[in-house]
């Protein structure tokens, strides 16, 4: 990083875009039944809906393209942006018809991210930023900074990681970073 | 990286793909004229064709998918992979369109890289590995490993990094790392 500014690498589904929500939309579309998010407790996302249909979709075109945005994500990324390099980084190769579908999500939903700042990757543990927010574990271990814990349902009982429940709760910690 | 190996990060266009000859042959298919390679020496690769071409090709649909491969690339990347993470490292983001070409193209002739070991970024400073080949100095000035930079007409007397002629230079530096 040229920048003397910190850096924070944000994860895309489950973290700033609301991966699950959508999940349950295209199940219901498909097979008429409105699945609830605690099915995706405490199990692999790949479980967390009958027929895998989880599976089906991540390979369907248009799935990643329709996804809504998390909660409170973009007003949090804005801000954070203020302080901090942001990187969406989002481990998308091994779906790689969603590649054109993210960027063309993110340069809908988050038009102030600059190509410059987009990494499309597998193993994540080549990135080399300060923070990571990320909702998988397996991409927060092998982290070399310091890494956030956004809550989702296949990461219930974990603790090896800070835990942020909201995008609210991640600006509050990094309002106590300030001056670090 | 879990790995304690060590882990080299490859560019795509210029370094493992040879981009200029595809310029040439897509010149000379369109205007019927065969531009010599010395077109692109000491000037930005912007500029290496008459008629704005460069910059029409890198946005046309099957540019990058029909690109050669470098001479030498496919075999020395194989015989790094003994011994080094390999890392291929695009800047694909500044052209879409070449996602998917360009994910394509490495399943065809690098079908020894996995999906985890491919990234596509814009500004390369988030790479965190032990050893950058790339073409472009932007690149390699904000590499914070051992930097190799392989010879293009758009580098020549540029003497900042540890120049590379061919692939076959790039194994006998290696060879010489063994040990250190």
């Amino acid at each position: 990083m040229t920048s003397t500014r910190k850096s924070i690498a944000i994860d895309m589904d489950g973290v700033i875009a609301d991966t699950i929500t959508n999940f349950i939309a295209w199940y219901e579309k498909d097979f008429g039944i409105r699945i609830g998010k605690e099915a995706f407790h405490g199990k692999p996302e790949m479980e967390g809906l009958p027929d895998n249909a989880v599976r089906k979709y991540v390979y369907s075109p248009g799935f990643f393209r329709s996804i809504p945005v998390m909660e409170g994500a973009k007003e949090a990324v804005l801000k954070l942006a203020e302080k901090y390099d942001i990187y969406i980084v989002s481990a998308a190769m091994e779906f790689p018809q969603s590649l054109i579908e993210k960027y063309e999500w993110l340069h809908e939903h988050f038009p102030f991210i600059s190509w410059k700042n987009i990494i499309f990757c597998g193993d994540k543990g080549i990135i080399g930023t300060d923070y990571m927010i990320d909702d998988h574990v397996r991409n927060l271990d092998v982290c070399k900074g310091k890494t956030l814990m956004f809550t989702a349902g296949h990461n219930a009982g974990i603790e090896s990681h800070t835990r942020v429940n909201n995008w609210n709760e991640v600006l509050e910690l990094f309002d106590k970073e300030v001056g670090e």
